[in-house]
């Protein structure tokens, strides 16, 4: 079976949005045992949307499409998807009738453009859409199906996960499940990595394959069976095979961020962790407090945005700072002690480093962890630009928290 | 003249990694008065590969490929570009020559698999690419064009600049150019916008669109003409107009970001800011600090992640804190005027408000600038999650100091 993506909107074509629901559902098919084997782009153009779906229909038996389905006259992926599929428009009342209850419920009115959003190809099998106005629709078509889907993400979500996954499952009746695990490592590299499950990777049911991150090396365990259950069965010793030969490089699986595992740790023991930064501009603070949103674990995070600030902003005297002089560890040492006490927290995280470390002759980053036992103390000359630097030094940093909650 | 591009790699179909390239591609095209119509990703596979190029030379003048390149047996893009132009590959053994010679500048000894580089399409334009080892080419076929390009983005988008573009202008003879000026506004939204320029939207060239971001709405300025300098002299009057109407909504124009102006007007000020903020989760420090790093105006900022942390963080009485409330305005107000005194600098800002501020009947946001000339304050009850609800609170905040420093 072979399945195909069509992303409708001139503003996707163009770059003015950037497209990551075809990424998304990809990965969603798989887990059905639904390949996917082209994702096309079009424009809000009648007769170009409508040779794209024809040929979509011809090579794939599966096609979704994302987007045009709003109540404004470039949306027309409902007469697109009637053309494609030789059939004319009607309007289903109930579905007015259910658009006109949704603007109700948040105190708006329907105006007449909404109304368009109610006309279905004839013949389609009605999604309806409970998070969004626009209602959805599959169209079987010689043994094909359609299914048109809105391109706000998080309604296509929605509608994929209760709507679109079951009834493709029941409608080719796909009995194979697609599961996958992945286990997620830090502080060590990915060629490393490799050297250690050589063995693994040549397997074939589950596959193993690892992909790097900044600071970070993915593992996926990849299981095809006729239950989740069985892939699951499958998985299982791979991982604590992985397991046994990683150790603590392992931080976490699936969804789990370094940050959301930092910040557990921290809420498990009853502790709190407050961090300085120059270098991660603040993102180091910004992560650990989105990850501490759901556990109070973190005070806060003081983010330093020139030299002549960092005195001022821990309390310390300029002097000093310059005596130690900036970047360096006695500067980093300081900084992390500072932060613990002014914010009261058991441990304080400093990242201090030149604001630009991509530049030639840069100095190296400097790292201090400053906990009720004394300083933790780390350097990175790793010298890389840009978010994926900062993702670099955030590992490193980060691991140094998890290591010491840890033991 | 049609244009269209493929973009090649399962990673990319899988979502693996995110296009960003095609994107780029539409909006350099545009410069040069080239529409681009559809955008195809397909997978590392010979016959479907070959397919969607025959498909795309069938539709369209121009085709541009990216990916597939490399040395590996997964690249393909030679094979599927010469198997669709009805041609074969030959080893150019000039260019072999000059990739190790790239490789040689580097320390490193060429494989055997980089010579695969070095196969091209019998007849092809060579593209040299002095950024890394994939040569690239143009096949003229049957009147059209197919340019196969490298997926990484520095690569492509320097063969774009300095090769493909001026060849597809002289072998087209393509004389118009295609300038956007974007105008960008903040406190003010999309409708309100769009009433006070309605008669400049129905204009043909130039044209006039908007666009909204959280906090912020673009308007879009462009001209068709025969050279840079006819395109500059129609937008120019268009500019002004929007100017005299949108007065000081307009911070800026272009690649500007509002950030930036507020870091410029502190830093030809010699004045300083302070940050302290909840809800916005570091996001607003992380944004100054980004724009503060050309020019040295940003003290620092500081990151609230718990309620408990605010005291500690400031410097505050904690009975204070309990007192006026968390959050409320007197709080914003004690922490603004608490972070400047701290830091030691001129403009003291904080963005007090809830930590989940989508929950209902979560409170508003407070936001208060602390000055050498008292307190601005300001609310916002708009309650939207997420990095666009941030992004609102971010522009609102920023906003005030930009208005504060422009008097």
């Amino acid at each position: 079976l072979q399945a195909e993506i069509v992303t409708i909107g001139t503003e996707l074509l163009l770059g003015e949005i950037l497209d990551t629901n075809s990424a998304w559902i990809a990965q969603r098919l798989m887990t059905i045992g639904l390949n996917l084997f082209y994702t096309t782009t079009v424009g809000d153009n009648m007769p170009r949307m409508t040779q794209v779906l024809r040929q979509a229909l011809e090579r794939s038996e599966v096609v979704i499409t994302t987007g045009g389905l709003g109540p404004t006259v470039d949306d027309m992926t409902r007469d697109a998807v009637a053309a494609a599929t030789h059939r004319d428009l009607y309007l289903d009342e109930d579905l007015v009738r259910e658009i006109a209850a949704y603007f109700g419920r948040r105190g708006f009115t329907m105006t007449d453009n909404n109304k368009v959003q109610a006309r279905i190809p004839r013949g389609a099998r009605i999604i309806h859409n409970p998070v969004g106005t626009a209602p959805c629709f599959a169209v079987e078509f010689e043994g094909r199906v359609i299914i048109s889907l809105p391109g706000v993400p998080h309604e296509m979500r929605h509608l994929m996960e209760t709507e679109v996954l079951p009834y493709l499952r029941a409608h080719f009746g796909l009995t194979n499940v697609i599961k996958s695990r992945t286990i997620r490592t830090c502080g060590i590299g990915e060629s490393a990595v490799g050297a250690q499950i050589e063995d693994l990777m040549g397997l074939s049911n589950p596959t193993v394959g690892t992909r790097a991150h900044p600071g970070q090396t993915d593992l996926k365990i990849t299981a095809k069976a006729e239950s989740e259950a069985a892939a699951m069965a499958l998985i299982a010793p791979i991982e604590a095979d992985l397991r046994r030969r990683l150790g603590d490089f392992i931080f976490g699986v699936d969804e789990q961020t370094l940050s959301g595992v930092v910040a557990r740790l921290l809420a498990e023991r009853g502790q709190t962790l407050a961090t300085v930064e120059t270098t991660t501009r603040g993102e180091l603070a910004n992560q650990l407090a989105e990850a501490g949103l759901k556990v109070e674990a973190l005070l806060g995070g003081v983010t330093v945005a020139s030299e002549a600030g960092l005195a001022p902003a821990l309390g310390l005297a300029p002097a000093d700072v310059t005596a130690w002089g900036f970047p360096s560890q006695a500067l980093a040492d300081a900084a992390a002690q500072a932060v613990r006490a002014r914010l009261g927290a058991d441990y304080g995280l400093a990242v201090i480093g030149p604001f630009d470390p991509a530049k030639p002759d840069a100095p190296p980053v400097y790292f201090s962890l400053a906990t009720p036992q004394g300083l933790v103390q780390g350097e990175s000359r790793q010298g890389r630009a840009g978010p994926s630097g900062r993702g670099w030094l955030i590992h490193l940093a980060s691991d140094m928290v998890r290591r010491q909650l840890l033991g």
